[in-house]
């Protein structure tokens, strides 16, 4: 099935080679082995369905999950992986039956391409929580096709019509790729729950996933703390929009902030102890896992029974709540602090991650990457 | 102060000599230092405030806690401790203000016998989570007179009005005193979490706070499985009220409860492992222990992202709800099972109950401990 040449229009098409054949040439970084370096990948991308939008990517977002998934961490990476799931794009083709896009629209697509889109989940509007699994944006099976799919770190994507997103006018295209992971990873359990003005808000590690919870939880009008190890990072925490700092090495300040928050959100990405945080949590209050996947140290129950209080984890949120985010981010004029890196600096900035040396998060600019489609 | 003789009748003065001194005499069961059998106890009840109620005790369950406070699994007991704090008793006489309560009324007292009543949680009458903490039944110390409270394996209690129940007729006193903490214990979060017919409700143990779960969830119209590590619970099951027993060993039957729960009550006593029972929560469905207090193994929180699953502990309820409970089951006739000790057969009953051996509660019946107040 092609059905590309009735939608796109002229303009667009002159540019490329590839409507003229089946699939679409592109180029991106992949790893062909666990702990293997990303280096640059030709392959292809599939011809579009009717309901699918063909973008070129202008940004791409690096997550720290993207190193989980090359070095295998959680064990079902499946090589080559071409990662990356913040992505800013700009439409350049559409499936015949597409409505909501045109050539030219700049969009946005996250960490899920697909799902069943029957369920009583996908029908609410939380795909992420799919009963047949949502499809990831990259080292997931196509639900048609079962290709593997490839992420952003690429110069072309073909997805859905129902899983693009619309980057609003007036947000600005270079910052907002890693709203699609860290932003909605941070503002989906602000939404679940019900934060707004008078929510008093902890936020633990201040990474891609912590800098954005302090800027959406202050932009959703609540008090926000940031619990950080050390005093090194009040004037950041500060700067990015947070009321305060509190120090979880200080016991008096840790016994003075008892019952203090309403939700606190857990964004440190490694096995830790959530002890400490518990007694900080109101009657009835939550503390949210945002970071780590994989074993916590063990839990006492005592401070849990007597407060009544609670630890739960949230994914990223669903299609129409991810467009709520972007058009927050718009209306609000949030943006995420990125570092802009080249396509062939990927390896480097993995590095860095892994010593968390980054403020906040590295943003692939695509157009350090060759078009294989375009004509000379 | 003594304000006893302005309100109580004759014919209840009548029996009791103790009203001639300022405190009252009696007699109880108490622990002298850690692993301690429990031996024969005389203390006084403290003299009536205006808003006391006084009570002889008819019947006292055996808590699980019980027990870990005599032998200070906790840490913090505090010798001699007259344990109990599943009361069942009747008016013998009221302090001067009490508006309630008459002698002759039968009455039960729970886990607490005080609270700040000024704090927000009490205000909302959940007093249970009093800002100031809660004063325990036993093993506190009163607010006004820093005494220790002193528990219902006792002959009499003194506890303020407003933290006396009233036993709706109907309802069997010589079974309902389990209702006071397991069967609290268990009803609130199910109230909390709004179990009502539809409620998929999993219910881990079946001991003392388990079998009460199955009773409450299925009186509240709730779906109810027991998930057991074996076959053998499950005629109990059954004939407590289940739907249906789920075995945890048996990786198929698991697998096929994937998602079956809107919630999971945990009544375990001791550490372990809850990571087998995440994936059968349902999305956003919630694992409430109210059994452990102390540490659990180590979490992993992967199953928990992936359905935005919670964890939560609960407490006690309040008074309010103590007694909506208390109506709930005179109404549904729903009762305990108990067995009926003496009080010199408590040691044994102690014994029985670390290797889980009975089905399902410990009652004491306080006419089988001499009255030394009680004229001959």
């Amino acid at each position: 099935m092609d059905c590309t040449q009735q939608t796109m229009p002229d303009m667009i098409r002159r540019q490329y080679d590839f409507y003229d054949e089946v699939k679409m040439k592109t180029i991106g970084y992949a790893a062909h082995s666990a702990h293997a370096p990303l280096v640059p990948y030709s392959f292809e991308r599939r011809a579009l369905r009717d309901n699918d939008v063909a973008m070129e990517i202008l940004y791409c977002g690096v997550c720290h999950s993207d190193l989980h998934m090359v070095d295998n961490d959680w064990d079902w990476s499946v090589y080559p992986i071409v990662p990356g799931h913040e992505i800013i794009g700009r439409v350049i083709a559409t499936g015949a039956k597409v409505t909501r896009y045109k050539p030219g629209d700049a969009v946005a697509v996250g960490c899920m391409v697909d799902s069943c889109m029957v369920c009583d989940q996908c029908k609410k509007g939380e795909e992420q929580l799919c009963r047949e699994g949502m499809t990831l944006t990259y080292g997931s099976y196509d639900r048609i096709s079962g290709e593997m799919t490839y992420g952003g770190y690429s110069k072309h994507l073909v997805v859905r019509e129902e899983f693009v997103l619309r980057v609003p006018n007036g947000l600005d295209l270079s910052r907002a790729a890693p709203l699609l992971c860290a932003g909605i990873t941070t503002y989906s359990p602000l939404r679940t729950w019900h934060v707004g003005p008078g929510s008093r808000v902890g936020i633990i590690g201040m990474g891609g996933l912590g800098h954005m919870a302090i800027k959406l939880a202050n932009g959703l009008g609540a008090d926000v703390t940031v619990i950080s190890r050390s005093e090194t990072k009040r004037n950041d925490a500060l700067n990015l929009g947070a009321d305060r700092l509190l120090v979880s090495t200080d016991h008096r300040a840790m016994e003075n902030a008892q019952c203090a928050f309403d939700l606190i959100i857990d964004t440190i990405p490694v096995r830790h102890d959530l002890n400490p945080y518990m007694p900080l949590l109101d009657v009835d209050g939550t503390l949210v896992i945002v970071g780590q996947v994989g074993p916590m140290d063990e839990l006492f129950t005592a401070p849990m029974i007597l407060g009544r209080r609670r630890i739960a984890a949230s994914p990223i949120g669903g299609i129409r709540e991810t467009q709520e985010l972007l058009d927050f981010c718009a209306k609000k004029n949030i943006l995420p602090e990125c570092e802009m890196i080249r396509m062939d600096e990927i390896n480097q900035a993995f590095e860095r991650l892994k010593r968390s040396d980054v403020h906040y998060r590295f943003v692939i600019d695509m157009a350090s990457l060759p078009d294989p489609a375009k004509k000379a």
